[in-house]
């Protein structure tokens, strides 16, 4: 039993209204990867990385209950590079420079001993990439959850659509939920992609919280109202990497209990819009993430009992 | 015991990505007071109209358990009109006209039958004719609820901040208090905000639900995701409505009890939008108020026990 995690491991240089970094390590998988070691040990990377990556870096995943054996290092070459810079709303942000370095002829390879994968984790990447991976697993997991953004929408929209056949929990936010279905009403967004093939579909509205749809319900999960946001990269997914963590630690994948993880996933981040990169990620508390899981509660707790 | 209502009652002309109307009845105070009407059968109204407002719409009122002998019907003047565009998103809109009218030298007067006013619902107006409304009260209310806009605040700022030092709970939306507070974050604008007088601050977000601070607590309301929003306008008005009525019925002006009255303000904003004008807010069962109340704790509801 494993969660398996596939995406970018990653170079970003970042710049907010609060400041900006030089190269930091970024990447989807890593977000994925710390913010989902806080719920289950059991953890499986697939990514790719040039030489240029730190050691630190790996260690540090690995103690992170991270198993990098499926990383793959290439020797003179470069780790993917994204710099990129927010508006003053923090909503919104501006590519600067885009190096896809070793991730232009990226072949993932899931190695024999993570083939006991029960959760995938897709995080966002070309979209024939997540499908082979996808292609490669003997025995198809218990969960897939896809994460993308609208760049692939643009580009490859073929490809992603066969992707998101194949998964049962897409996670996107609110604006490629309207680009992907054309149509503005969310609820309306939501049945549409709803019949492209998964199960559930997460919309990810930011600082307004999170939706969960099936066929028949949804579940409208709040952010927690911070005082400084401080830097918004990574955000989605240590959200995706809480979530699936969660699912893959109680091993239950009912409406109720994803409503549980989506929180758990709000939670972690929430966590990591408060630094830098992946800082506030590293080395938290168990008691730390209860506390702040307990705010979630207590921020939507009513009591109402209709007679 | 009773809740008294000011603001404006009024004719608007509306259009929407959806349609049109010609002149049809609006106003915050009719909105307030339809909304409120669910709730509580003791309403005392406050306004102005011309000699072209319709009775019909006077006796609809009455029969929605509002006392209207507060309003004043001017001969020979004119009732006030708005006309306005809504956006694509319907979250912006233009204003097209603006004709004062009687609001011109709108002289309130609080009838000595309404000085048993123990909840008092200031809607959206000038706000020294607010103060007014509130100098003329014999006895302060328990409680009293102010909802304004940006407007105010670009042409009538300081007569506005001395209204709100006058309040207990004041409502805007988020750009309102962004540009009230000059903070970008919500948390450090309600901090501010409640240093000018009020114990609660509700900050409306439309479609992303409202949030309810006082000094020490924070409240997350959803909103409702809706199939179709059909005509924004009067939802704030019904959402204030909704929620003093509910705490003027159940006379407990608690944290606990507001965060329910914010869920039925909710639930009267989201029926608000579904029609033009106030159609939808008229002949409601209290039937499909539970029910709709009951979405909303559905929608929201998650169980998680921490150890």
């Amino acid at each position: 039993m494993s969660l398996l995690v596939i995406g970018t491991v990653a170079f970003d240089a970042i710049e907010t209204p609060f400041g900006k970094t030089d190269k930091i390590v970024g990447g989807a998988a890593t977000y994925i990867s710390l913010a989902a070691s806080y719920f289950t040990k059991n953890i499986n990377l697939v990514s790719v990385v040039g030489d240029d990556f730190p050691n630190a870096t790996i260690k540090l995943l690995q103690n992170h209950h991270v198993n990098t054996d499926g990383l793959q290092v290439l020797k003179g070459q470069k780790t993917f590079f994204w710099a990129g810079k927010y508006h003053n709303d923090l909503n919104t942000r501006d590519t600067i420079t885009t190096e896809l370095n070793v991730l232009e002829n990226f072949n993932p390879i899931v190695l024999e001993s993570y083939q006991d994968c029960e959760f995938l984790m897709l995080g966002n990447l070309v979209p024939k990439v997540q499908q082979q991976v996808i292609g490669q697993l003997k025995k198809r997991p218990k969960l897939i959850v896809l994460d993308t953004m609208n760049f692939w929408m643009d580009i490859a929209l073929n490809d992603l659509l066969q992707t998101i056949a194949l998964v049962d929990v897409l996670t996107i936010n609110d604006a490629e939920a309207r680009q992907l279905s054309g149509e503005y009403s969310l609820v309306k967004a939501a049945k549409k992609i709803l019949n492209m093939g998964p199960k559930y579909l997460i919309i990810k509205k930011g600082e307004h919280g999170a939706l969960l749809f099936n066929k028949d319900d949804v579940f409208y999960a709040p952010a927690l109202p911070l005082e400084e946001v401080f830097d918004p990269t990574g955000a989605g997914d240590s959200f995706a990497g809480g979530f699936i963590g969660y699912l893959a630690q109680s091993k239950d994948i009912s409406f109720d209990n994803m409503k549980r993880a989506i929180i758990f996933g709000s939670a972690m981040a929430s966590f990591c819009v408060e630094k830098f990169g992946t800082e506030k990620l590293i080395g938290l508390t168990q008691e730390q993430v209860d506390m702040r899981v307990q705010q979630f509660v207590d921020l939507v707790q009513f009591d109402i009992t209709l007679v």
